[in-house]
């Protein structure tokens, strides 16, 4: 079986913790000790992984060396930001699966440009955070010098950009290539570094693409049997956080649809898994990283496909 | 013919340029439109570049933050650093170089990683200045708390590192297979990612590689008819600077040997030129990047090459 897998940035580098490269190594390393349990199982490894924490570190970096030591050196836009964490990332994660897996075992870390629609609706309603916080005063004045959109996050002010959808994949033909023989590939890092086209030149764009709607894409592009989000939570659940929680077994995309998840967390996960099952007529699962063995065995998570009537509860 | 080329991480970058991703992205767009030459002229074009000015500004934004914003965030060993600019400036030169060509030409950037070797003795003398200047009292502090070495550069103290010699780089059957299917491939940047092992686990090392001597190694082993080593000046001269200078046309390996070039600028360069050419029988060439285009008609810089008698010059 060919399997996808999307990681999220967050569990890599997880909130509360300092943000070191030591502490995203061994984050790392557990990922890839559960991650290595699929190739073992004999199915082909595609990994994708998200990059928020990451990404928003290297703009606090670049903010701080521009305003304390250096002010010509302007922060770097996100596009390249976001390829720099595809370099990070991928290569955190290739190194230890590498560790995990027999050395027979070819991995490789592709960079990933991702094109998204300059008519994206996104454009015109940033909505994600992203880099340090300023006040009122520093918020506007940053805005009025870089076009940048600010708004207010709890007393602060930050700067929010769009997270269009992924429309493209660049370079599906060498990751195909990849799978075909045999490699574990990791690709489309943070959703893919945010591109479109300006006349007949791709350019970077200031933008964030969400890792699971990108994931789903690749997941789609090289027929994947399998298409996993693995997070945090080991299923997905109703009433979450309450006495009545329910946790989803299995469910028909169109019985996600109807429960309505919040686009704070679970929403966007859903609707990539919903997405891949609707045009594929594979199985998406959300479910736990630690779970990932069982998971791609079919005994763990919340799978949602076109092939299940209705919904079934754990 | 299957060309591979090594590009100074200074060309992308120039000394005296504030170091903006602007002015990164404007040097990679002239590179590209020069390097597009290669692929026209029905080659097969394998990229390698350096990464030099770019780690280091890294290294100073990592410095800024933990100095200015938050001392928990201590900056970021070398090997990540090196991954982040392999992100990056792979991005720059894979969407820069797609823009000169046609759609159809598939490319790929490959994160790689280079081994060296534990015994190396460049780790008993640490020579590469990386990171920001210090004063005495903090290099003594940084050097005692890191287990750094710090030695004088001019007025200041700076942390040396070791570079060691690449033994191996590890993606080497993904790099083959993309040639293999006629992309152009970015792989190497930086020299690789500096990597040892630590019994049967793959560790990052606090050291940086040579790319023209990684770049050897890369060219040797996919068979390159042509390795060129693209930089600032048109061929290799004796008495640069002087009233004598003389410009080399073509020479063999053990010319050039004999004419001793200082291991600051030219001398690695000539090092991985000879090496290639004595290990292949191939030519290998230095040059200006402008030149490329005459370089691989045989028409331009210096070629080295067993098959020359002696020494020619322009």
């Amino acid at each position: 079986m060919r399997v996808v897998v999307a990681l999220g940035g967050n569990a890599l580098q997880r909130r509360g913790e300092a943000m070191t490269a030591q502490n995203q190594r061994a984050n790392v390393q557990v990922a890839a000790k559960q991650l290595a349990a699929v190739t073992r199982l004999g199915h082909n490894l595609v990994m994708c992984h998200g990059n928020g924490p990451q990404v928003g570190l290297l703009g606090l970096q670049n903010d701080a060396y521009a305003r304390h030591v250096d002010g010509t050196v302007t922060p770097y836009p996100l596009d390249v930001l976001g390829a720099q964490t595809e370099g990070m990332i991928g290569y955190m994660i290739e190194q230890e699966l590498g560790n995990e897996l027999p050395f027979e075992v070819p991995l490789a870390t592709i960079l990933t440009q991702t094109e998204v629609d300059a008519a994206d609706p996104a454009f015109q309603n940033p909505t994600k955070f992203v880099g340090p916080v300023y006040s009122k005063e520093e918020a506007d004045q940053l805005a009025a010098e870089h076009g940048w959109t600010v708004k207010a996050d709890g007393d602060y002010f930050r700067r929010v950009v769009p997270s269009p959808k992924p429309k493209r994949i660049f370079e599906m033909r060498p990751i195909k290539w990849m799978i075909e023989k045999g490699a574990v590939v990791i690709a489309a890092g943070g959703g893919g570094i945010p591109t479109m086209y300006q006349g007949d030149k791709l350019v970077g764009v200031e933008a964030v693409i969400d890792k699971d709607l990108a994931s789903a894409l690749l997941a789609r592009e090289v027929d994947a049997d399998y298409f996993v989000i693995a997070t945090d939570v080991k299923t997905v659940f109703i009433g979450w956080g309450t006495p009545d929680a329910k946790a989803i077994k299995r469910a028909h995309p169109d019985e996600m649809d109807k429960l309505g998840f919040a686009a704070g967390s679970m929403g966007p996960k859903v609707e990539a898994a919903c997405e891949f099952a609707r045009l594929t007529g594979k199985r998406a699962v959300i479910g736990a990283l630690e779970d990932i063995e069982a998971i791609v065995k079919g005994e763990a998570g919340t799978v949602i496909s076109t092939e299940v009537a209705g919904i079934e509860w754990y």
